[in-house]
């Protein structure tokens, strides 16, 4: 019973070391993996061990969870030089939950197969904060066994576990449907508070109104705050999004289907990351406004203390 | 005090027929008046009276509330041949509530100033059923002896009442900006609703999992179902919105202000628009990727009964 409370974790961004952190706490042993040393002191630091490479992190491990940035360290930490796949013993369970496309998702699930490894396709929602506090959604498809297998995790990460089908593919579709709308959300946010700041309206003021009328999304309410505080600390960066409506459209051409208002926004986070905001908060699109036009936010004498 | 019960309707579409109806309710004596002679029928039978133009309607109120379907109709109702100010007394009020530019809101409030006539700048939010239940939200500026005057009038029609300041043009701004937003969320909807289908996730599912994700919007929640359901019947149709977003990007054509996001949704509405679709639901700018790539939504059994 007690190898069940083992788990890897590979990627110790702000979404994996939540996450490890999170299982830390619960009492799981838990054994991360990061390229960067200080995160992997930090893991260590808060009750968690490491390796000098994926291989050796996460060797005896039953479940690993992945959360890295895109696909091609997930293929890094999976099947790179001594990468995970190399010291896991048949029968373990890859939980893949960084963003990545459908296609990757399902040509993982069959390398992987190959090495005697179930994979679920399990991206999350619910960003740092859902992350650090256990509370992660879940959008997951693959085998009901592997499910069984990485119940004791998920049931500690997240707050809901979407069980979409035993398909590979559709948990990353999800997600990727899901970026959709929240990459279009941050960018027509950041669109409505420029136009209205611009057309004479006080910003705090359309953010209350907007907000318990119809125009609201669950992407203005969170990070309209953040426009209205000058406070662009990265929570999740400008170029996250440049990443993931990448993905979006990506998949958009491999089925020849036309996305035109997710290629409007696409081109927002583009423009916000040329301007030097890629590695800021993704609500720094606003500032491409800011930056073309000058307009303001927060009183006169907030900007001078700045 | 009676007097004070008497209010004028101008437009008696869904919005102004359900402020109609919701006043007749609450016991004022309401006078409405509509081009189609139906709309007239309905008032009377419900308990409301008319008259044989706008100037005989309204002869005599008080408060006058005007909610039709664009600037064009709001000059032809309040400042045409026979129109409402050749009817209404110096000290009167117009709750000037249809979804007009702020500039001409502002013209509107000058011209009806010269005749004694003061106005409130406040269009609504809540829709159809918002305007029949007494539960609108007004995005409300003008002067404090205006909002006064129409008290009763308000507080009958609303649940909130947005008190925005004296000057006109502040509430048309803030319901532009909840149009640019209203309208880019349900293009965002129908177009993630269109992938996911596209990419192979069943609809039902993707509708679930999103409403509880970061991705949702009070549009998607509200809308969604329309696309899920195949019923098109027009609640606010995509002529509306090919209107209103034409009304934010004059806004911003005016003010040297791009919104890319806004323009590529505006061009999936005239899309909708040009495929004969402009009078459904708005929801039917979904039926864009139906005509397009033949994606269906409901079981074949459903499809094949229709």
């Amino acid at each position: 019973m007690s190898q069940n409370r083992t788990v890897g974790v590979l990627g110790l961004g702000s979404m994996g070391m939540g996450v490890a952190l999170t299982l830390v706490e619960r009492q799981f042993d838990v054994r991360g993996f990061d390229v960067r040393q200080e995160a992997v002191d930090a893991l260590v630091d808060a009750g968690g061990t490491s390796g000098p490479s994926p291989k050796r992190t996460v060797q005896g491990c039953p479940v690993v969870i992945v959360l890295v940035v895109n696909a091609k360290q997930v293929e890094a930490v999976l099947f790179g030089e001594n990468g995970a796949v190399e010291g896991l013993a048949p029968g373990s369970v890859i939980l893949q939950s960084s963003t990545i496309p459908a296609d990757f998702a399902r040509s993982c699930a069959a390398r992987l197969a190959a090495h005697g490894i179930e994979m679920l396709d399990a991206p999350v929602s619910g960003g740092a904060a859902g992350a650090r506090e256990g509370r992660l959604s879940v959008m997951g498809s693959g085998p009901a066994a592997a499910f069984d297998a990485a119940g004791p995790v998920l049931e500690a990460i997240s707050g809901t576990v979407h069980r979409l089908g035993d398909q590979h593919g559709v948990g990353s579709t999800v997600k990727t449907v899901n970026q959709l709308l929240a990459g279009v959300h941050i960018a027509a946010a950041a669109e409505a508070m420029a136009f209205g700041v611009r057309a004479g309206v006080d910003p705090k003021v359309l953010y209350e109104v907007i907000s318990g009328s119809a125009g609201s999304s669950w992407m203005w309410q969170n990070r309209v705050p953040h426009i209205l505080e000058n406070d662009y600390t990265p929570l999740s960066a400008v170029d996250i999004f440049v990443k993931d409506l990448g993905i979006v459209l990506g998949t958009g051409q491999a089925l020849s289907f036309p996305l035109p208002v997710t290629a409007a926004a696409h081109q927002q986070f583009l423009a916000a990351s040329a301007a030097g905001f890629g590695r800021e908060d993704d609500s720094a699109v606003f500032k491409v406004f800011q930056k073309l036009s000058g307009i303001v936010i927060g009183s006169k004498d907030e900007d001078e203390s700045d």
